[in-house]
């Protein structure tokens, strides 16, 4: 039996399951190829931070980006909860961006007003009020920049909800289906060999997250992507310990629903190993603790890490592969894969349906970037 | 330190965290004590079906009750998401009471006009229509009655959304804390000693499901209650395999978020062993094939099992002590804890408040039954 | 850093973890690359039944080898504790065969003789004997072959106990590690290209079970092996059931330490997906049931599948690459891994080492079979 | 039905099911009554020392005891994998009582000779011995006391051996049975009452570790036992990082199969949650650090807690009650538990056998102290 799809895509990560999202309430006849199970990796693993404002400081078209996706939250819990019957456990709570030294009271706070500019909410909150606000903050902390709009979602929770909305939509996802090879024909590629057999389409997404390489090679892109381990741990409190998301120098704490905690994360490049080391919890559990010192009384729960994929100029790789038609890739979304999921999908489907994509956009994400292919 | 609080809670099953967060609501200094750990036993097996018209047939203040404990649901979803951040996963998806012989065609069908006339949404699919509804039951099924109110919730989210708001309302909940004895003074009750120390309070309720047993007979109250355990298991789907719940004979099939059923349940009582038999699973698995003959293709994921607390005229206690001032009880929910549990946590608060308890109920729940009590 | 092994073993299931063991114990310098983790997939889902009358009923080379196999078991278990701490469950229990009908009453009687002039013990055990010696047996058991030399392991403790003890004696174990390419020059196969960088090796030995697939293509060899999933579960009685294994008509019973029972096996040609299905677990439970009655009372623990690898003519591949020198290949070994896996290490060690192998085994068992490559 | 047993016992930890397999070898009928599971508490949390000279430094009955105790694991561990199947673990792979500053050498090397005078094997290793003994020691440790005869087994693996062999002897265990009150007839204990009915016995036994208490004082002995919580972790290494146990101030460092340590123990006196907080890991991971620095590369695996019964002497409770014939009491072995259970269980059979027991210990552990009961 040979069933013609209008798209393959490699990957049930959050990003791939956006895109089967998207496509399936296009009318697209969509099929999901994972190798492992939906949202087995990275897609499970992140805190879920929506961090536009937090993560990206300056403007750019990624920053332009990422505040256009973390727009499309409001809408996109309700679209979810209603497909897949999942809450994405969206919270506008807002992130507080923590100094704990005199300098970093001066960094951060020259990056107010360029937020402002851009028409950010974003605002210096002194430390008499901080420590109202965060009761349980260190004392030593000397202030916060509060970013009103960077809220959360529950990471496994999105990627479920988009996977089931997919299929409630037409979507079909195989789990446990490894993709060894691209299909070629005249320049074009028109699907994929997998473990399960051949699979045909017309358009073909990688989206594989740190995983892609081995397909990307083949379609001869030398993408200059590398895994970076990211180690994470939830706790439990009695009572709900902060309010809004902290983030601090090199560990951030962000509240749950039921007095939840989740805790990250570390930074180890070049590696697929998803184990959870002691220097990671270590390193973790003594940032927390200069931060927010009650929570040492904290129960815990439980560790994990997720395999995110960066590169080499820190953006994202959303386009269409530069020579073969019919190959598009959607990987490189580092720390930010959840925040940027909603408008991915959305990005590559316009680009499948023709449509116009904006061009800073099309430029900044593009795989053939000229800063890496001399 | 002699802390008083305004009342005890023993139990934080679904039963004890309602009436916690009632009373926390009320501005109450709550205390719940807990044996175990929050939701950890039948509060967390139940599968969640709001079934007051499926379970109760008949016109009788237990049915009443339950229609207004059912009526609360969709206000409580929005109050308990606000407070504690967790969706109870509320979905008001009908369940199909659905016959397979000609002789279940003919009881169901009698149902339906009492429960019209009670001004219920009930209503008679014939086969032809049902199999149009729902695709995946067996073309033995010879049609349905569908009670549109009837929805569901998850168990686990609901009782842990109520501890949860309860807490961030100020109640204490103390888990791993058994309750040895009752505190006597006068003939009243006035605290409860435990194996982490003795805990005052001006009412003492008891909501420990059917371990309530030895504290009620140190009581001198002898509540004819037993312990009725339950087996249920979860499948996982490729897509939405059943919309409404479907409830037949011995056997229901309910549809969660993400294309996830919940399988339930056996009734044995006598029994405080929460070990799931195979004799138990066999017996669900062919009924639900029976029903559903595509669920074979279905994914195991995992098995439980819940000890239920059962009178002997299978109504609930909620009430005051007949002789002993300040105790009130709250057990004998049997399979309808989660559906019962909003309005008996407002009842119990009601009676500490010393607002009038509706007559009927209040006479047809009472720990002093003349039928118990010769 | 280039470093150089001298052996590079792909997959650390249990016939990777033994050559890797029986390598680094004639102190090869030994690393093993493994795409997730030790053990993780079919070789901890066995239920490590030994057995080597039971599934071979036949003389030929693979049930001479099977039966070498089953012998160093005694002394491996007494080595591998010593090296790695590891209890490998070892028990020489025997395992009966049971029949139901006349007709397999036939058919098993008829296989005693055969077996017994091959000097193994076997013998037939009538109804009433049968009934004393396992009492558990349904009454309509009308004997048994006993093969009393067949025993049994824990699968995951041998593959465990392989791989510590191989670390032990010096060997690296790199989980997470997925070999995308056999790196090949001049004929000869000198290393793999994987995600986490290039290794060298003088010996490459491709020992990725049902996953070997995709580099044998790459090295040329159509080895026609396919996957084969079997579902298995396990139980918990309140004291001892059974003494030996039964094994029935499409089901075995396996007591294991601690009261323990492990059910199996389904077999599901042509699929990797590792969920286990309701119609597995219906279809053993049905059988289990006919053979021992009172197993219904016996306590769930949890299900699981394993994919196993199988070849078009049902006996393993365990040779060299007829072509490129370097190259070795141990994979196919289908229901009997855990039983073949000692000896399996010892072959390839052998073969490396420049040693005879038996001729009969290295015909049988090479890659270039005859009937294979016409 | 009316069933009398030889004996009864309270709590199937490891003092539990060591009484019951005792009892059931000399052939008595013997049922244990569990609360919740086997090996459900303590007995499953421990790191499983056996550091009778660890623990221990002076010569006391206690100390006698526990040398006892520990020459019996040897034939304790052929026996119970001969009756369970269950492999103990049973390691004599020494302990390290390791110094880290000048004043804790000279403490430790004043514990030598008392020892050697007792008999004992235990002698002081230099630090230039002591790393090439154990290379994974930080260069700061300054020497270390080695018990050769201080081993260590697995101490879920011990309590369910224990428990397996009794029911394989004819022993009932009883899961999910709270017993609520003992029965009392002329001044005898008779049997108890349970939430599962009621059962009779010549010989009740409370082994019920921390929840012994309720019983006992029902029964008028007010013994001065408090729980005390210990928290432990567990890690994985890529390979063997120490070969014998590593002890140091506040943190023990325990190597176990399968290039495995488990990490404790916290000491939180006044508590039954058996939560673990993060005060209680970043301390034992800050310490095991300063011991073993290269631990950091460790892998993560889980965390647990245990609550072990305590005394006001530090002593056990292993005896007759004063004044109430027919009840025996077996709780208080605080961090010895997994240690002392072998001799413990001999020592409950003695007294119900009415053999004599050693002088020095009946006085020692007898509930009627002089030191309690003024």
């Amino acid at each position: 039996m040979h069933t013609q799809y209008d798209a393959i895509i490699v990957g049930a990560g959050v990003i791939g399951c956006s895109i089967a999202y998207n496509l399936s309430k296009r009318g697209r006849k969509v099929i999901v190829l994972e190798r492992g199970k939906i949202a087995g990796k990275a897609s499970s693993a992140a805190a879920g931070m929506l961090g536009a404002q937090t993560e990206l400081e300056e403007d750019s078209p990624l920053f332009q980006f990422a505040k256009a996706s973390r727009a499309m939250f409001p809408q996109l819990e309700k679209d979810l909860k209603g497909l897949s019957g999942i809450d994405i456990e969206f919270q506008q709570n807002g992130i507080y961006k923590v100094a704990m030294t005199e300098e970093e009271v001066s960094r951060i706070q020259r990056l107010i007003p360029a937020q402002q500019e851009l028409g950010e909410m974003s605002e210096w909150i002194p430390a008499a009020e901080l420590h109202v606000k965060e009761p349980a903050l260190s004392k030593d902390t000397l202030g916060a920049m509060f970013i009103r709009n960077d809220g959360q979602v529950s990471s496994p929770a999105l990627t479920m909800a988009f996977a089931t909305a997919a299929t409630t939509l037409g979507a079909e996802i195989h789990e446990y289906t490894d993709v060894h090879h691209l299909i070629e024909e005249n320049e074009r590629i028109t699907g994929v060999k997998t473990n399960q057999g051949s699979f045909h389409a017309d358009h073909v997404i990688v989206a594989g997250g740190a995983w892609s390489e081995q397909l990307l090679q083949e379609a001869g892109v030398e993408l200059p992507t590398y895994p970076v381990k990211g180690e994470c741990f939830s706790l439990k409190t009695k009572r709900r310990l902060v309010n809004g998301t902290i983030f601090s120098n090199e560990v951030y704490i962000v509240p749950k629903p039921g007095n939840q905690l989740i805790i990250g994360a570390t930074e180890k490049p070049g590696t697929f190993d998803e184990s959870v080391t002691v220097e990671g919890i270590s390193s973790l559990m003594e940032k927390m603790q200069q931060v927010v010192p009650a929570i040492k009384e904290a129960a815990w729960e439980r560790a994990w890490a997720g395999i995110r994929p960066q590169s080499a100029d820190s953006l994202p790789y959303m386009g269409t592969h530069p020579d073969k038609e019919g190959l598009y890739i959607a990987t490189g979304h580092y720390r930010n894969g959840i925040l940027l999921a909603p408008k991915t999908g959305e990005l590559i489907a316009d680009l499948i349906d023709g449509k116009q994509v904006q061009d800073d956009w099309f430029s900044a994400f593009q795989t053939k970037r000229t800063s890496l292919h001399v």
